[in-house]
C-alpha cells in the first residue's frame, strides 16, 4: 500500500511515540533587516541532508540508532511576528510535555526566544550557551524590541546575569560589548575558554543555540550577515564536543540562508552541525 | 569642493524645489510569504540604471529634460508592518503637499496601499489601473489582513466597485476571480481590452501600479512568485502607451526581487519600465 | 499526535485508496550525455510547487478537488540503467493494477520507456503524443541503445508506424528527420496542426509525454540541452488544452534540470505544466 | 600516435588548405563601458557547441558537409586597443588572401571595425547589414573615438551614406537616431522591412554583423547591455534566412558575455546563430 | 599556415614523442549518486588553467620545462559504465607502453580503478596513496559493485592488505571504518602521519589519487559531496611535497564538479593541485 | 526639504571641509587580462557596507567618530588607460592639497600607480607595503608596460631598492621572484616577518596597498585571479594591526571583482578590511 511522500532530516523518522528527540523547523525570517532567506533553511537542509552519512566518525555514533523524529515545520505568518513566536512556543511546550527534547532548525535567531521561554518553564534554572558572530544584545533594533538583533538580550531579561555564555562574538555596537562585559560571559572572536565553563555548568540544564554565522563565511557563506574572521568548522566542533557531558535540554541551529550559497556547502555544513548536535543530545 | 557621493535613478537629479516628479524607494518585503528580496529593488535599480539610455526611442523623450528627483528610500522597520506603511504614507503626503507627483519603487505590493491612501486624500475620485499576474484580492493571507496578497482588496474597500482595473491576471483563488467578476474590471491573462477603458477614464485621476510579475518570467525572473504565461515586454509597453492621455496622478513599480536573476535582465527591464512610466507622468 | 514530515506536489495528498491519479518521481539521468541534473527535478518541483495556486484559471479547476496522491520517488541505481527502468515499470504496473492513472515526473526522457511499456500491457492500442525539441529517434547513442536520445525510437519499435505524434521538434540528425517523415507524425518547430489529430484520436487511449525542452529556453533554461526557437508557454498550453476530450491513460513531464536555472522560473513553469496536465487527467 | 588536444566549434575541423570558411575568435572587450565579459565568448561557445547538432533542420544542411576550420583566437592586449585591432585586421587579411571567407566570433562590437576594414580593401563596394539593439553611431564615447558605441559610425565614415543597414535598433541617443534618419537605413525595434532591401542588394558584397543583444534578453541575458523588447530567436532567424541569396563575403557574431547567464542558454543560442550563419556562407 | 585550434592544460603541449608525462581527461560521472557534474572537470580545468602561472614558487619548477602532453579526453558512454572503464584502461595501457607516465583528470573517483589496473599490470608491487574525504570502501553501493563509493575497496581487492594508504578521511559508514582499521592504513581527518610512511615506501612504485573533496569545502565547494572539516590547501600541499622522493608511477585528480562553484575558485585550486603534482612526477 | 539620494561607505559622510580622510573609488579594470569586474567594486562595497557595524571590536573604534568623507568615483574611460590614470592622480593630488589623507578603492591594481605618484610628490621618502598574491614585478605584460601585472615594478622604478615591502606573495614568474630577491623585501606565502620591518619604518611615510587576492580564495573568491594557499582573514588583519604605530599617508584596497562571488562574502570581507584600515589612518 503506497503512502504519501515523506521528507525528513536524514535518519530522523522514528515514530513519534518512540522518539526521544523531536526536530522541527521554524522557517521564519520576518525581522531580518539585511538579507532574508533563513526561511528556506529547514526544507533545504532536509533535502540536502541526503548527501550526508548518518554515521559520525567524530562521535562514533549513528543517527539511525538514536530515536529522533522530524515532524516538519510550524506555520509562519509573515507580517505577524507575535503569532509566529506563539506557534513556536506552543510546539516546544507540546514536545516537552511528551517528555522529548526539542531541537529546532531556524529561521532567523529570534526563533530561539519562544523555544527558550517554553524550556524555561520546565527547567527554571536553565543556562544558555550561544555560538554567534553577533552579540544580539540590543534592546531594540530599528524601533522593534523583538528582533534577531535583540534575542539574547530578551533572554537575559528572563534569566539575569551569569547565565548567558557567548562565544565567537565579533560584531556588535560598543554598547553591546560594554553590556556583555559585566552581565554575560562573552569570549570575543574565539572559543578557547569553553573548557573553563564546563565544570561550573555540570548538573545545570543547558540550552545550546548555534547561530551559524559564528562559522567563518568561507565555510558558511549562506547566511544573512556574513562576518569574516569566524571559526573554522573543526574549531566549532571541538568546542561543542567539550560540552558532551552536560545536561543539554534543548537546542537550535539558526540563520542558514541557503540561497546565498549556490554551491550547497553552507547547507551541507549546517546539516553536519545538526547531525553532530543531535548525536550529543 | 568635493561632495558626498550621490546615487539616483539615471537622469533623476533635479533639485527638489524644481522637480515635478519625486521618486522614492520603499524597500519593504515583510509580508512576502514565498520568496523575499523585493527590499533590494530600489538600490539595485539605481545602480543598474546606469546601463540605460536616458532617451526613449519609443516616446521620443529624454529623462534629462523632465524634472525628476530621486530622494532615496523611506526607513523600513522589519517586523513592524504598520510603522513601515506609515512612513510611506507620510512620504507620499509630503510630496503631494509640495505639488509634485509621487513615483514609488517597491518593495512588495503592499507598499501600494499607503501611497494610494495618501493620494486618495488629495484626489478623492482617483481610479487605479493594476498590471499584475495575481488578483491580490484576498481578505487576509495566513491570517493577516495586511499582505501583498490583499492589497488590491484593501484598495477596493476604500473606493468601491467600478474603480479598480486589473490586467494580465493569471493567478488567484477561485473566490478571488469570482469576486472580481462582479466588483472590478479584470482581464484575464492579457491586456487586449485596455483601449476600451481609456475613453471612460478621461479626466479622472488615475493611479498606475505595475507588479512586475505581470511580465512573463522569461523576461522577469527576478520576482518573488514567477508565473509563466505572462506579457511580453512590448505587450506591456504598448498597453501603457495607450494610457498616455490620461491624468496620471501617481504610480509605482513593485515586486522586483533582483537577486533571483543573476543576469541582471530583470533589473534592466524594470529600469526600462520605470523610465517609460516616468516619461509618461 | 505529531507525524513524520510529508512533502508532496501541492494539493496531491489524497489517501491512496481514494486517489484516482498517482504521481511519482523517477529521479534518473544516468544516460544524459550533455548536462546532467534531471535527477533533481521531482524533489525541487515538490518544494517549489508551494509557490503555485492549486486553482487553475485556465481550466477553472482546483487540484484540491481532484483525487491525487504523490507517493514519492522510485529507487534509482546510478550506474545501472536496467535496474532503474525495471523499478519504474514495476511502479507503473502497480498503479495501473490499482485502477489509478500513472503520472510520472522525470528524470531524463528515457524514463518514459518503462512507464509506456507498462501502459502498453494494459492498453495495447495506446498512442503517444510527444512534445519535445528533439526527435529522440536514434537507434543508439554513443553505442548505447537505451538512451534519452533513443526513447521514442524504442517506443516506435513497440507500436509501429502511425501511432507516434511529435510536436515542436527542432533538433536531430538528418537521418532522424527522414525516418520521421515516413514513420511518425512529426510537426517541425510548432504545434499548429494539433487540432488535426484530435478527431482521429477520439476513443483511442493516449499517452502524453512532455519533454520540457519543447518550451523555449527563455522560459525553460533549466534543462539539459536547451534549444532556442521553442514554444512559448501559452503555445504549449493551448496545444495541450486541445487534447482535453481525449482518453488520456497516463502522462509524464521530463527533463527539468533545475540547477541550471537559479531563478527558479524553470521549476515554477514545470510545476504549472504539471498542474494543468494533472487537471486534464 | 596521440596528439595535442583540439577544441573547435562543432564540426569545424577541416584542414586549412581545404577550408572555404575560416572561423576565429577575437576575445576582446577592452572598451566595454558597462559590463565586461565578451572576451570569454569564443572559448565558451566552442565548449558549449558540443550540445548542438551539426545538422540544421531549418536549412537542411550539415556543418560536417561544409568546409570550415576554426583556427582559434587572435592575441589580445588588454590596455592596448590599437594593437588588438591590428591583430584582427591582419588575421582577416590573411584569410582573405587565402581565398577563404572570414567568420569572426567577438568579443565586443568594436572588433567588427578591423575585420570590415580588411574586407573593404578586397571588396570596395561592400555594404553592411547590422542586427543590433544599439545604434552604435556615436562619434566618441567617454572621450574615446574607438569604442563599441562608435563602431558603426566609424564604418559609416569609411563607406558613406546608403551602405549601412540597421535592424532591431531600440537604444541610443536622440542625436544618433537623428543621424540615422538621413544617413543610414535604420528600422527601429523590428526586422519587418528586411525583404525590401534584398532586391537592391543583389550582386553587392554584403557583410553581416550580429550584435547578439538584438535578441530579446529573455533568450540572450548573457550580454553586456541587455535591452528589453528585442527580437525573438525565430524573428532573427527568419530575417537572416531572407538574406540567403546574397553575396555574403564575411560575417561576425559579437557581444555574448557568457558569465552573466549561468544557465548556458545565451551561449547555446549564440552557437545556434553561428551554426545557421555559417551554413549560409 | 593556420591550424585547428588546440586547448591544453597550461604548458602541456610537448609533442607526444618527446613527452615524459601524458595527461588525459576521463569525463565520466555515471555512478555519481548525489550531485553529478565531474564530467565537466577536464575541459573546465583546461580553460581556467590559463589563469595560472606555469612556474611554481613552492617547487621552484616550471611546467614549460617539463615534457608533458595533454592528449584530450577519452570517449565516454553514459549509461554504460563498463565501456567507459575499458576506454580508460586502454588509454593508460597505451601510455605506459610508450614509456610515459599517465596522469588522469576525472571525472568521478571510479575512473581510478581502470587506470590503476593498467598500472598494476606493469608495476605489480604498486601501492596507492589516497587523499579523500570518504573511505570509498563499500562492497557495493545501491546494489552496484562498480561505484565511486567502492573504488578503493575494488583496488584493495586487487592488491590486498598493507598497500592502501588513506589520508584526510572523514566520512563513511561504521563498517567501512572498521574494515580500514585492520586492512588499510587510514588516518582520520588529517595528514599528520604522512612522514611516517615515506620511509617504508622508498623504492616501491606509488600511485597517487587525489579526490579533491579531501580539501575543505571552503576552498573546494565544486565537488559532488562536500564534507566540512577538510584540509586547507597548504595542508594538502605540504603532505604532497613530503612524497617528493618517492617513485610515483602514475596519478589522478578527481571529483571536481566545477558548476557548483560559480566563482571558479574550485577549478583554479584543482588546477594548482594538478600543476604541483605534475611537477612532482 | 528633500535631497538627492546619497550613498557612501557606511559611516563616511562627514562634510568635506571637516574630513580628515577622503575615500574615493577608481572603478577601472581596463588592463585586467584574465577575469574583469573590479570596476564594480566601489559601488558594490558601498551598498553592501550597510551589513557592517561601524564599530570595530578589534580596534575598539567607530567609523562614526572618525572624520571621513566618501566623495564617489573618478571618471573612467575604458579603452584609454592614460586618461584614467591621470584622473586618479588629479584626485589624489587635490585631496593631498586639502591636507586630507587619500583612501582609494579599486579597481584593478594598476590604479595604485597614479595615487602613489601623487603621494610621492608630497612625501618624497614614502615607502610602500604591499599585501598581494602576485609579485606584480613584470616590466610589461602582453607587450604593455602599464598593467596590473607591472604596477609594483613601476613603483620600484620610481623609488628604487629597499623601499618596497611585499607580503603573502605566492604567484609570479621565476624572473620576478629573482628580481625581488635582491631588490625588494619579499616574504613568500606568509606575513610572519612583518614585525621585523616595523621598527625600521618608524617615522617614514608609509603607503599601504592591499590586493585582496592576498587573502585565501576561500574567503575572497570574488577576485580576478584567485590563488589558493592565501592568508586567512585573521592573519591579514593581525599583520595590519602591527602597522598601527606607523605614519600611514595613504592606502588603497584593490582587486575585488564582486560578481564572481554571488554570496556577497567577498564584498563583505573587503568592506571589513576597508573599515579596519580606515580606522587605522
Amino acid at each position: 500500500m503506497m503512502k504519501v511522500n515523506t521528507l525528513t532530516f536524514i535518519g530522523c523518522d522514528t515514530p513519534y511515540k518512540d522518539a526521544k528527540v523531536t526536530l522541527f523547523g521554524a522557517p521564519f525570517d520576518g525581522t531580518t533587516s539585511y538579507r532574508p532567506g533563513a526561511r528556506f533553511a529547514p526544507q533545504t537542509i532536509r533535502i540536502d541532508s541526503e548527501g550526508l552519512e548518518t554515521y559520525s566518525p567524530y562521535l562514533d555514533k549513528d543517527l539511525t540508532n538514536e530515536k529522533i523524529i522530524d515532524v516538519g515545520d510550524i506555520d509562519v505568518t509573515f507580517g505577524n511576528t507575535q503569532a509566529t513566536l506563539m506557534s513556536i512556543k506552543d510546539m516546544t511546550t507540546a514536545i516537552l510535555k511528551d517528555k522529548k527534547k526539542p531541537f529546532m532548525i531556524g529561521g532567523e535567531h529570534l526563533v530561539t526566544l519562544p523555544q527558550f521561554e517554553a524550556i524555561l518553564e520546565v527547567h527554571p534554572n536553565v543556562n544558555i550557551i550561544q555560538f554567534d558572530a553577533h552579540t544580539d544584545l540590543r534592546d531594540e533594533y530599528c524601533g522593534e524590541p523583538l528582533s534577531h538583533a535583540t534575542v539574547i538580550k530578551k533572554i537575559h531579561n528572563l534569566i539575569g546575569d551569569g547565565r548567558v555564555y557567548q562565544f565567537g562574538i565579533r560584531s556588535g555596537t560598543k554598547a553591546e560589548f560594554e553590556f556583555a562585559a559585566s552581565r554575560t560571559y562573552l569570549e570575543k572572536f574565539t572559543v578557547n575558554t569553553i573548557s573553563n565553563i564546563v565544570n561550573e555548568l555540570k548538573d545545570i540544564p543547558i540550552y545550546i543555540t548555534i547561530d551559524l554565522d559564528v562559522l567563518d563565511p568561507s565555510i558558511m557563506s549562506g547566511t544573512g550577515t556574513p562576518e569574516a574572521g569566524g571559526l573554522l568548522f573543526n574549531e566549532l566542533m571541538n568546542a561543542l564536543y567539550k560540552l558532551k557531558g552536560l545536561n543539554i535540554v534543548g537546542a537550535d541551529v539558526v540563520e542558514l540562508a541557503p540561497h546565498y550559497d549556490q554551491s550547497g556547502v553552507s547547507t551541507a555544513t549546517a546539516s553536519k552541525v545538526i547531525r553532530e548536535l543531535l548525536l550529543m543530545l
